[in-house]
């Protein structure tokens, strides 16, 4: 198929790689000259301007937004509405607020444009050689580009979700559970480092992955950190996040569901950007005030 | 009546001034001589021995202990049983655990000794001006004395709580109680500081002492912080504890309760003890080997 | 000062007659012809339309909502429009979500008549007989009719907080404190239900209440409670909420404040209400995938 | 290697198996006749009693018990130590509590017997195909049994994790980790399961295994369980634990490190197991009692 792919950052550029792979006839967009020239060279086709990327595709347009959630998708669909026509795909695999891919989605239906919301997984070595795809949007319109998600995901590593936005919805929920995840194995490689015990944590994340009912690719991952950096010495706690695991539990508040796992795996992430709290100041001047414990002077 | 009573820190001091207030005979003991001397001057007895204590008392002797929870306990006791007779009676006015207090109740009992145990509430200021007592043990015994522990609280500050080891386990609990008030406050005004108004913490505390529903005597302390530095600037967030939020924990994870408000509270003040986190090493990392998001390095 | 009362609910009633006791005059609306009847036999003027309402107030007008939150308020506030004139203040004294005070503020602003969102706390007594409230607008327009909140709170229980919105973000805090401060009681009293000691609640709470640290009219309401149904065997514990717990919650991540109490607090809410959970069956099914562990059958 | 093995019931019956497969001379002992005719059919000897184990096994014994944690390992050892001579091995390959396995230890040390602490994971498919094994003790004891943990694991599924103590230790908090995983994937699809998207939950585990940053061996428990029962109508939410995660949390609580996932996780399932709550009815009458609001009556 004939896809204009728009954003050729880490995850983008991995899958026109991806694509190219599977026969796919790739045509990539970046404001960013030499990654567009990078592209190129590995059998792509390359532009550096919308109308351009626009003209350079045939019949029914499929193009593949991989950029930024937030305002930048809003601007550059509004930039590509004059530009394609009716029956026209647009698809956005990135990880955009479920909300925002309905509305998107109703906007261009009303100019006949269909739009695609595609969760990614996987990672930027899931995006080279097999990621894993949750695609909302009209049943035959994600049926008649269904190829280019089997073709882009491992085996069984695509599915369609239903209707419009309950692929990025299903991405923010498997997010979610991600934080959980890895804050579960966190936890636990912080209990094991303040016991007596000398543990060799790499030793103890491989042996978990042979064969224990906690085997999973985050416990491959943290093997492989363990075996670069074996204490992790040379870097910082500090959790930063980009948005997903906060809308999974915004929107398990809409919906009353409690998420105890997910809403502490979020807020240990913010605790560890604070290098003091304030809520702590007012914890240690209240038992300053009640008992005269002793607060820790600045 | 007589009491002798056993360390003269910051709560056991004020509570020989209360004693003594309401016509109790006292002798007061502690290893710190300065301690006995101020002790004397206020109209007590002092000594710096348990035999010379056991000795000044007449009668039934009442001993009421004031010094940290833990092996030290154990260790006045056990110079005590051969200092007293039967019937003599042991309060452990103390943060003990109620464990503990039941398994001493037990051995004195064995000997004919009496063993009360007194959970004291209301910081030093109440220790001085009038406690809040919940007092376990005997329902004789601790009616036998009951008009000290009237005397020492304010009115209705008193109540006999049940068998041995109740009056700790209460105070345990309402400790438990506090750490989860305290947390609540706390991160009510962190919400406060990070908003985008420019409150004032001392008059929205003062306010709210006044009429609201979250009115409380913490509320007030709080006024009087913010009061002394409007925004805590001198303090570090530091938030020590001294048991007894971890002991309510483990009563209820033993006893099959959740109770996530306590525990997080507790929580909340570990982390605040840590500059850095290997947990939060292990999310970093985690992060970075999946999405190539950057760490923070050290 | 002349005000007109719109809303006449169980908070809006007690606030009029709370108002006619400091001699303000005042006009009530509300559509239920009984509560304008009452409030007439109370020396209140009463009427049945917005536009008598507003016809009845001489000179500036003050008008008070006391009405839900949400759509309500914009759609009474669209009624009143044409119907008030410039300098006119509209007060929202119920529990709106401030940014849409601040949306209020801002678009009655352009018409050039005042809004000022007032956080209202201290129950439908407070209400009665001195309640707390947090004022958030114009400062020239609050101190314009500041004589109003100061006599319609108790002594020192008024405050002007700042800029539009800062009232009602006062009262949503409040209320987030408030939901951890009454988890945290309830945690505690629950450890007490499951101990082995046969505790009598009112006698513990009534104790708190005088001279313990976590003594607050919280544990005042607790103590009533308890003795009205010593083990509160006629209630079931499900705990509904209305919304400022949840707000608080959603603004703390808007912020990036770690707020696990409160949190914690609404979620336990949200669990009470749910008889069984489908997290709690993944769960079952799970440890009866791996361990062969029996599950409840339905 | 011979081997005597204390324990058919689902793990042990099949490690037997897994024994026998790799070429060792297993005896086995159960109290449960029909298990240990059962054994014998599959070629391995089997005894009804202790003393009859011992006697079967020449040169230095290795015994290995899968029983339940707790008590029944004390009377166990009591029983076989008389049985046993200097050198011999005790493996306790269940579910200990580390330090109870550290007290075994030094008990046995001073009589010559040596003590292995192996925790087991894999569930009890793994105990027939491949297990995964965390071994602590005297490191060249460990090693002289290591082919017995080498060949009922999978490849590089065994670790010799340190001193005794480390290998329960490590499985312990595998559980902890375990059971925040869990209440993860849980919450997760209890969120899928209130939203509006008609999800297919098989479907959606299955494309998550393949592919995605969350694939995990329980996630392929998920996939199964829903295979089996779409949408899990036919159990209940009750989420039994059998203690490791109490230990886990305990063991973090003793050494100061916030776990808040492995707490809550746990805190859920003891709430899964409550129909009512009495912290709830004490919110619910609190509410009442400052606001008015209903409460659900029984």
């Amino acid at each position: 198929m004939q896809i204009g792919f728009i954003g050729l950052g880490k995850m983008g550029f991995n899958m026109v790689l991806n694509l190219l792979r599977h026969k796919h006839e790739v045509t990539g967009y970046d404001i960013n000259e030499s990654l567009v020239n990078e592209v190129k060279q590995e059998g792509a086709g390359g532009v550096l301007t919308l109308p351009e990327l626009c003209q350079s595709l045939q019949g029914r347009r499929v193009l593949w937004l991989m950029i930024p959630a937030g305002p930048l998708i809003d601007r550059v669909i509004d930039q590509l509405i004059p530009l394609i026509s009716e029956g026209d795909v647009i698809i956005d695999g990135g990880n955009s607020h479920y909300k925002d891919s309905v509305r998107r989605y109703g906007m261009l239906k009303e100019k006949g444009i269909h739009f695609v919301d595609c969760g990614t997984s996987g990672g930027t070595e899931g995006a080279l050689n097999g990621a894993c795809t949750m695609v909302g949007g009209d049943p035959n319109v994600v049926a008649s580009i269904g190829q280019v998600f089997t073709d882009i995901s491992v085996e069984n590593g695509y599915l369609y979700t239903g209707p419009s936005g309950s692929g990025h919805f299903t991405k923010m929920v498997h997010n979610g559970i991600e934080y959980g995840m890895m804050q579960s194995i966190a936890e636990g490689f912080e209990v094991l480092e303040k016991s007596p015990y000398p543990f060799d944590y790499q030793a103890v994340s491989k042996m978990w992955n042979n064969g224990s009912v906690i085997r999973s690719w985050l416990m491959e991952l943290t093997e492989n950190a363990f075996s670069k950096d074996p204490k992790l010495e040379s870097i910082l706690g500090r959790m930063h996040s980009s948005g997903e695991g906060k809308w999974t539990l915004e929107a398990a508040l809409d919906m009353g569901v409690p998420t105890p796992v997910i809403a502490l795996s979020l807020m240990m992430r913010y605790r560890s950007l604070q290098d003091d709290t304030f809520s702590g100041k007012v914890v240690a001047a209240l038992r300053n005030e009640f008992g005269g414990h002793a607060v820790d002077k600045k």
